[in-house]
């Protein structure tokens, strides 16, 4: 399932709408995100629908991930950015609204406005923090 | 350079100071994060120190990138978290505290408190995008 309809990811890969891109490549799109926290920002789109990357084919996620930091430190170039943030929101309870893969790029400056915020929370012992890895583990399937 | 002195992840690579792990091959190495967003915030670092992506080898992001949504598919089922983040903070201006590349996987829970907060800019024109872009693709070295 390379395409469907109704994504508008879909369509920007199939050049039904229109885009900026900065790199493309057989497995990947990279193209400015048209409501950037910073100028420069950017999105890795592969070119085979996914609702989420757990599904993606390793070769996607590979080159996304190999193709990001290159893209990153043109930014960066680009905008004298002095550092950047890779992110990938995988599901709506975690900020992903097109629901199509994407891997944001987005270059940092000094007091931006950019802000993530969150409290650390505090396991209740090692044993606890041990149990939660155990379970993990077994629920891993073959990398 | 595999490993350097004075870096908390090298050590902890080298079993010098103890993890909780969930996941380990040749490459790289997955632990819970011990000041966790939410419980199950995990790290995956490569066997190799660089303290930015950009310079980090093909092989190591590749398999970074391959492992995440299979550790975070564990870690959901672990948690029962509805979705997740998985981010890379490169460069302290973009949050990176320790200085060898790590990707958190944070599992996500609807109310959970962690929040990212910016506000999206305005390119002025379609023009000022492509030229932006323009400079983009001229500073791309090979991926």
């Amino acid at each position: 399932m390379p395409y469907v309809d109704d994504c508008v990811f879909c369509k920007i890969l199939q050049k039904q709408i229109p885009s900026v891109s900065v790199y493309e490549d057989e497995l990947i799109l990279a193209f400015l995100d048209i409501a950037p926290f910073n100028f420069g920002h950017a999105l890795i789109v592969p070119k085979d629908h996914h609702h989420s990357c757990t599904t993606l084919g390793d070769d996607y996620l590979a080159r996304m991930m190999q193709a990001a930091p290159r893209i990153a430190a043109a930014i960066m170039r680009a905008t004298e950015a002095e550092g950047f943030n890779l992110f990938l929101n995988n599901g709506s309870v975690a900020g992903q609204v097109v629901p199509h893969v994407h891997l944001h790029i987005l270059p940092r400056f000094a007091n931006d406005g950019v802000l993530m915020t969150a409290s650390t929370r505090k396991y209740d012992s090692t044993q606890a923090m041990t149990d939660l890895a155990e379970k993990i583990k077994q629920r891993i399937t073959h990398v």
